[in-house]
């Protein structure tokens, strides 16, 4: 009889190699591992994982690349709608993770395995977002879960692998750390408590710079597709992914964009983590402070409620519920003007969007400064708009006091 | 015949020092002056005022003081809230002004006056602010605006005084400074342009302070009851004004919450205007910061969603509306469990909430930690939770696969 | 040694006569059975409830009557909310579903039960409101459910108690009907399908009434205290509930109120069901036509979005998350001026609200008439508001133009 | 000197005539008439139109004809998003008028008018709607408002008409009426009160048919596409315009679509209008309904926030703000799925849908019904749903219950 087929989404640490050996030997299946990549992993790291995967004797391994799908599928329409969540996290990890879950499942359906495993906990929200991604793509597959199913200790892992001729030095590092292309985040100790902070030597990014430095961001249509700056040369980008790179690389030294966040997990507890996002959190001030000056009032607002809600059914893992594709075609539509230059200063721990430019400009001097009379109303204008836009609540008082 | 009784909304400059003369001379009226104090100026200042008031020819001059009811009827929501105007501006003038307004409007009717005037130009917020309120308030008086009707220059103001016997220095500063309780607002030269920042000289608090330095913040009920720190020693409040005044001078010389805002006036154009609000910045992160810790997730987003409506209608003069009496209320409602300390540090331009202490945060590890398994659900729960929420999607899936 | 004590959420049915049975002998467990009354069984119903429960055998047997707790704790709200899930349903079954769910909740934690079981199937929301419920306010005990465990058929469970010696005709009926104060409910047959609807003989309360009827309502901040009518005198009532039956009373032989909904179940599948409800419906549209005169716009709309969601989530089990208490609060605050007298004219299907008396009606005569031109503005000031209130988007466009 | 050129808004009657004679005579101007058919006057009345003008001295009039623009720019998005303002008016005047101001400000700067005129008076919402199109797309015209700026009573009209030789029996209507495609206004004496309903006799339409029937609408992504029945036989539609036209004319003489809406006006007083409107009325229920089973739960939430903006705006003069467009966008994608039947019963004063079918309905039995088990998940799994779902209210109460 044949093995069953599973794919397992595999990273190569050390749960996920616990899985290898599990679904392999004690649950005879034949394992195809994949990792899908996001932009966060360099390619020694990929072939490491890959070379890893066939050692512990995986049937196959795919590297799935998926940087450009997760940009133009995702993370863009994050820059659109200036997603922070409780204006704080640019939801690095909960964007990533969704893709990779749901590529592995689009891998799984491809290749007919019959079963998909994940290496998650039940303590956390990436166990949800892969249980819910593959439920809805290859809802007939089995979902296995070893290490949320069986519970086993750090320990008790290392030493199955063991058992089964895995040696090898587990590291235990002190924060977990989740590096991507949309940031960083870093957990443990501190974050595990409500009242402590980081400590300079977590930061992965540690500070080289402290000279401040301003660059010039070209934004198109909402994308990111130019940097420039003094020390930096005029850089245009084809793809905005490189531009995300660049600025990573520009405004991480500065320790820029770092921050904890604490906030509502899938499953209802509390969860606090601590992230660096350089360049999310300066492409989403420059992009907002770019549309305050191109967008009218209403297209801020609502723009802001879709784009809220957006961020956090993507960060409990309903990427895949149709409204997010209603919403993605609002934020695009909102985008035809969103386009000038956006000048920035980068300084230790912190940046300062100081300013804009752009031919969609509201703020046109040509039809009156804010502070400045001109022709196109007047005094009496105004006071007309005044007393009619009074009128509700001055008849209310009337009657109110009438009553009273 | 008896003079008509006008209430002038005085601030002793040039604009309304000219409407003194004009509406007591060329109007013949009879000019009751009020100057309502919401705790932006000192006692000498005030002093000042009243003295110019009076050698200008005012029939009487009267000093209201606001700041308790500004704090306890607007400025205590706006922390509630966490507002921040398109999340950047903390409303400095918006709320300040419209209880000036209230305040004068309701002098106005208290002393009979048949007629009530502002010194706003026709260009900006703060006319129909005042015409707002005085409209609601005191519907049948006659609302006069003389600056914004004549559309004088400021030299022919300055020459009509001169030719009314006052002769003065009309000192023209480089920056329209509003220094209120809840910050001050810079305007000049490069808030009329969309692409530069305010230089260093132009802020009115200078920075003269470089180490960093922690304080804890005590917030009972969501109101601000006490700062402590190495440097400042430990301070309770009964009255929170006085806290906000002692968070604005210990960290308004570190530079911290300057910014510039640009965004919609209430007469549709773009408006751009510099503010440094160390306190309000501060205190609504800090608040923030201690909310995520201590509310359930769905109060944060309505909380969010009311709180921004709120900050909308008072930033455009709406703020006698009966609905903003009911935000107030839920507002309130929501503050039942917001106590506990907040620890910041401030630095230089920048501050970093470090963590929290309470007794209602709920990412309390009693109950489980992020991350961390423990006996309050299985894994198989999370499993079946993760089938049950995604069920529609798949079922979407589904129909449309077979559809296609 | 002693028998694990468990509370029954007992309705007399087959379902839960089969669990105390299954619950004594087969788990031998100490069996408290509890019959929630909010008000939709008559004496007679409660009395033969609580017979069988004590001839099958349970320990003892508890009516606990909320009525009053139902009406004042969650009717009012979506009175004062204008509560109807998409616009058609009023929630009957969900909001007495909850309620029940939480009183048994609580009666097991005050009896110390160790166990707490209901006898929903695993296909509908009643099942998720009891687990809810219980798991919120008795986290400790076990949760019992086994009909949804063992998914026997109804034959299976006649067959079982037959074999426990409990003999009987199982009724079944063609359709499935929950009887509550707010409203009746009709599930089966032409409900299973997309396309059908309910035949006449399946409505409940049949049509008895062909002459149209004009009542009036009189409402106090909100609640309905007095109906009047030719046919039916004048009517006052301390207690809202009474009120509530009287309207059932009256408007059920119209055949008023019924209709189909299609909606969203939680556990995401679509649900269809019939209901007839002439006291909701008619009391929500009377309430809301008074709402349109008295209230200012903006309550209206956040009243509308609050309410919206204060009822999926009651209609979602979460009717204990403390934002309801907050939306609560909210909704109170709003009710101030909604006293007045509503003109309804009755008729077969159908009802019409003819107009409203309030001595809080905005729309006074004395302030002027749409269409009709008076004093309190002009022409001119109109023509200032439009041109000042089209500023952004006649700039807006002047730069479009400009750029294309 | 050449005469200036005014362009006036014309329909014909007593207001609109007055304007002819006062521009041309009194304010020596070059007028042309034009009149904006968006699909509510017959052929004879479009003729007589014409023929009024030039018998008043107009230099030229024009007919256009917008009524296809009409629904595709307009009514199209009002069935996308179930548009009825305050759950009642169809918005029937407000997106007429908006719609025939905007294509009378377009004529006007294609002819190179310098002034362009209406004739709404000084009480309505019409007057707002006018001002803001013709500001918006022809600011540098003059808006010219006589009836608004003279305040002319309609006798003092009549004689100015006489005067010039305009001698005609005006006849003033007990009702004034406006029919347009998407349903007719009745305005006049009890809608002016309260309390009042307008009698039978004032609605146009008078009610000839008794007997029930039933007919099948069906809508092709969201659009009418045929109407079918018993006595109707079966019909499609290339052009939504003549579906419309034929539910008007099936369901008016049902006296189906009538009621009376009282809502904000733009001028902030409160306005009460009778209506009939049943094809609208059928068609955003009938769409709703079918709605309701072809799209997930979150999108029909999002719909209806965006829609009920789009509908205030839209009544509000406010159609040309550019986030109208962008929620045109998201509506118009929300409606791939929604096609298919439904299925309503017609009767006097009333109306029923009965039920949909759609190869989109969510409602599938192969995926489960409602109330019944399969096997897509078990009862485990809606208990780990409602453990995990209620996690966090489990904890708040429990930390509650600690500090209480």
């Amino acid at each position: 009889m044949s093995q069953k087929k599973v794919v397992l989404a595999f990273s190569g640490g050390l749960d996920t190699s616990f899985c290898v050996k599990y679904l392999s030997e004690d649950r005879d299946m034949e394992v195809h591992s994949v990792l899908v990549d996001t932009g966060g992993f360099s390619d020694a790291e990929i072939k490491a994982i890959e070379e890893r995967a066939y050692s512990l004797g995986v049937k196959s391994h795919a590297t799935i690349s998926k940087t450009d799908d997760y940009y133009q599928q995702c993370l863009k329409f994050l820059v659109y709608g200036n997603v922070l969540k409780n204006n704080t996290y640019p939801l690095s990890v909960s964007a990533e993770r969704i893709f990779q879950a749901i590529a592995a499942a689009e891998y799984a359906r491809e290749i007919g395995a019959s079963a998909i495993a994940h290496g998650s906990t039940g303590a956390g929200n990436d166990q949800v977002r892969f249980d819910m991604a593959f439920r809805i793509i290859i809802p007939d597959a089995e979902i296995i879960t070893p290490i949320r199913d069986l519970r086993l200790s750090r320990e008790a892992e290392i030493e199955y692998l063991k058992s089964k001729g895995v040696v090898q030095e587990w590291h235990k590092a002190a924060y977990s750390i989740n590096k991507g292309l949309w940031g960083t985040s870093v957990g443990g100790k501190e974050t595990l408590t409500s009242d402590q902070f980081l400590p300079e030597s977590a930061w992965p990014t540690q500070i080289t710079k402290t000279e401040p430095e301003i660059i010039t961001l070209t934004f198109v249509h909402g994308e990111i597709k130019g940097i420039s700056g003094l020390a930096t040369g005029d850089e245009t980008f084809a793809n905005p992914v490189d531009a995300i790179r660049k600025l990573t690389e520009l405004a991480g030294p500065f320790g820029i964009g770092r921050d904890i966040h604490v906030g509502d997990t899938i499953i209802g507890i509390k969860g606090r983590v601590g992230f660096e996002a350089p360049a999310p959190l300066i492409l989403i001030k420059a992009h907002h402070t770019l549309e305050k000056h191109v967008l009218a009032k209403w297209q801020m607002y609502w723009k802001e409620q879709l784009a809220n809600w957006y961020g956090t059914m993507l960060h409990e893992g309903q990427f895949m519920d149709p409204v997010m594709r209603n919403i993605e075609t609002f934020l695009s539509d909102t985008q035809s003007h969103v386009s000038g230059k956006v000048h920035v200063q980068l300084a230790p721990y912190r940046f300062q969007v100081l300013g804009i430019e752009s031919e969609h400009d509201l703020m046109s001097s040509v039809f009156g400064s804010y502070g400045e009379m001109n022709n196109a109303w007047s005094g009496d204008d105004v006071r007309g708009f005044s007393k009619i836009a009074s009128n509700q609540v001055m008849i209310y008082e009337k009657i109110r006091e009438h009553n009273s």
